[in-house]
């Protein structure tokens, strides 16, 4: 019995280092036996450690169900290499194991790199099979069609549950998931859901449409990727029929595809919230140009609009000359001022991505963030009256006291209102990076500091 | 049929509008039809625009099941009030629908307010049930043993497929799921598994010991739920069993609550990149008061983090009044510091969470992040130069974007680092905050700044 020992890291290590020494050595069965001991998904953690060299024989040794497996989840480029170097029979049967999604992705990702290598590939399919993915290949990645597959189970209503069990027997292999069975009419529009569960439970002469659910929730195939996330997580479903303009049904979405999509989001929110664009680089796998490409744009969009800091900083020269003092507090201030529109903003993301607050919700989010900010500035203020006291600058304790909370205040409320603003726009909040924040509050923070000095010190402007 | 056209927004609001005229009219027919026309998962979604008072109509009138599937969806401390508040009848129908992990869940939550209530509410379930109930109180809510539940369905291995099936007739409407069934000795300990698929398929004389799968994957109790999530996800399953120290099987967990688990893992991410504690907290019904508790610690911290800089500045008092112009740049280049070390600091950090590194690839990823941030803080320096010049700040130029490129360079190499001596203390690297490294930026920036400064400009140290 393999428990959660068997994924202990030093089990799995020590499996590891037989099949590197196996492979080493080029010892076919001592590959197959040490292969024996792992999971697929233990290979695919651990994928890296191996040579692209002993990637081939791994992939040539493993039975071909947990070769699919390994398979499907390479990147799209070593897929495409894999299939250039791997025997031709092993490729049918690579091709036999997969399933339709997984197909039709591999084959859109060969197809990039070169036309010909795809057809060829598409030649070795039975017809049936080629037609469908042909189908498949017309969805855009990101939308339902993209990531359901066509491997469902579906009867008429005036079957008898009987006849369903037979069917099942003969369709049970090739199909994704038994766990729901559609009903469909004449033309195969969507009528309603069986659960395996009822079927079980129902009299074998029972007619499906006195058990089916007619209440069946169901996506058209081109919505979006992270709504049919949405759905499933929130009504908690384990498989989402897909259907066409017509109502026909097309496909089936199971969850495990939808565990990738809401992983694939998460990364794309964490890394724009760090101002990092291309949510799909990995890094371990990434060059340092593409790094470089794939950060600079923001960091020259943000120093730009720094820029505006020098402007004002030289612009009040006078204030800054007359008491020399007031330069000591900047960092802290500007430093104070964008780490509370840090988290002001990575709450309302946050809060408007899982659908807590709503754009209309804009006035009560302000009030609270107006009163959360004041409270925060005065608390503070406080602290660093004492260190200023400490330093004998109690000559501009007022000032700076004032001008923090004042703009810890500002920020708080700009740290809030810049994501729902941008997703009034339609755009999504998460592209308000915690550096766009600190940016922006670098300005705010420098223009009210300054000013406030002016006033109270009672300095001319220049 | 419900298509997607029923989760459609504007339809969603006029049955909800629907709801709430009826409620307003108190009139019970009317609810019970409004009702009918909305899911669990919707009214849910749009819980909070309904009045405290309309919440016990709603969970009175609804059929028991989806009452259930709301009532265990709601914030514990609602939970509580609501269970003091519905007549006792309607709670014993609730505590039936209930799941077991759902149904404890509820009475550990009663039982924070008062020890007294939970124990009436213990006192109207039947002993089995109060019996498992205690049991699973046990665990702790964030492992294997507080996220699975008991309803499994288990048989033995010298049983025929045809028993498993008349079994399962009688089963299946408790259980949690009958994908799969799993096989037992006569102590309980798992020995195998079966999937009804191949039940399905098989000879109802076939003996289980000759179809099940003995390499079946189980999770120990004590199991952190963060460790399971990544098990389910990386192998695909859409249920895990979980066994005692013993080998004994004790309860599965399902794909659903491995969702809420990632979607709360990436809130808690969230949240810490942006210096915020408490992951719990939703923001809308959080006071003033809990979001600034949630808040003012990490910016405390920081602030005193911060007071450096004004030593710093102050030190070098001199190199900032012997060069005036100086102090312009200095918010561009903190600024800049920061960004960078913030993205560098955002990418480990997630490839860190998602295996992409690990710690042993310090060096590799330090390599890597010197060159990257060397090119882009030349990059920046670049553009920088323009702006200095336009300034006429040409005396400075060369101090300015030395400066520039040295100091992203290191922030750069600061913010990959950090997480990773975070992980190898064996804490989370999402403690490190984009906060926590701007402010870490802005002292090294300083120090960089003024120190290059008054090497290049040969300034006399104070």
């Amino acid at each position: 019995m393999l428990n959660y020992s068997d994924t202990d890291p030093n089990i799995i290590r020590y499996a590891l280092e037989a099949l590197q020494a196996a492979l080493a050595e080029g010892d076919t069965s001592k590959i197959r036996a040490a292969l024996d001991e792992l999971y697929p998904a233990q290979l695919l953690e651990h994928w890296s450690e191996f040579t692209p060299e002993h990637h081939l024989p791994i992939l040539t040794l493993l039975s071909p169900a947990d070769a699919a497996e390994v398979f499907s989840h390479l990147e799209e480029n070593e897929q495409a290499e894999l299939l250039e170097a791997l025997p031709p029979s092993r490729i049918k049967e690579l091709l036999g194991e997969l399933s339709l999604d997984d197909l039709t992705d591999t084959i859109n990702a060969v197809e990039e790199e070169s036309p010909e290598a795809a057809q060829a590939l598409l030649s070795q399919l039975d017809p049936q099979t080629r037609a469908e993915v042909e189908e498949l290949a017309e969805y855009d990645e990101d939308e339902a069609g993209g990531i359901m597959t066509p491997e469902y189970v579906a009867v008429r209503d005036f079957q008898r549950v009987e006849e369903v069990f037979r069917f099942l027997r003969r369709e049970a292999p090739d199909a994704e998931t038994i766990e729901s069975i559609y009903v469909v009419d004449a033309q195969g529009r969507l009528e309603g859901v069986l659960s395996l569960r009822d079927l079980i439970i129902a009299d074998p002469k029972t007619k499906v449409a006195e058990i089916m659910n007619p209440d069946v929730v169901s996506v058209r195939d081109d919505t979006g990727q992270e709504e049919v996330a949405r759905i499933m997580a929130d009504y908690n479903f384990n498989v989402l029929p897909v259907v066409n303009e017509h109502g026909v049904l097309v496909g089936i979405i199971t969850v495990d595809d939808v565990i990738d999509v809401i992983q694939e989001e998460a990364t794309e929110d964490i890394y724009r919230l760090g101002a990092v664009e291309s949510p799909e680089l990995v890094y371990s796998k990434s060059s340092v140009w593409a790094l470089w490409s794939a950060r600079v744009r923001w960091l020259v969009i943000l120093v730009v609009g720094a820029m505006f800091s020098s402007t004002i900083l030289e612009g009040f020269q006078n204030t800054l000359q007359a008491v020399t003092a007031l330069t000591f507090y900047i960092t802290i201030l500007l430093g104070a001022g964008g780490n509370t529109g840090n988290q002001s903003s990575t709450l309302i993301v946050r809060a408007l991505a899982t659908g807590d607050v709503r754009g209309r919700d804009s006035l009560r989010i302000l009030g609270k963030e107006f009163a959360v900010g004041a409270l925060l500035g005065i608390t503070l203020a406080v602290l660093l009256s004492a260190k200023i006291l400490l330093d004998g600058h109690g000559d501009i304790l007022l000032v700076v006291a004032v001008s923090l909370a004042v703009l810890m205040t500002v920020t708080n409320m700009l740290g809030a209102l810049l994501p729902i603003g941008i997703k009034k726009l339609g755009l999504d909040p998460a592209l308000i990076s915690n550096p766009l924040i600190a940016t922006l509050s670098d300005i705010t923070g420098l223009l009210i500091y300054l000013t406030i000095a002016q006033w109270l010190l009672h300095i001319k402007p220049t």
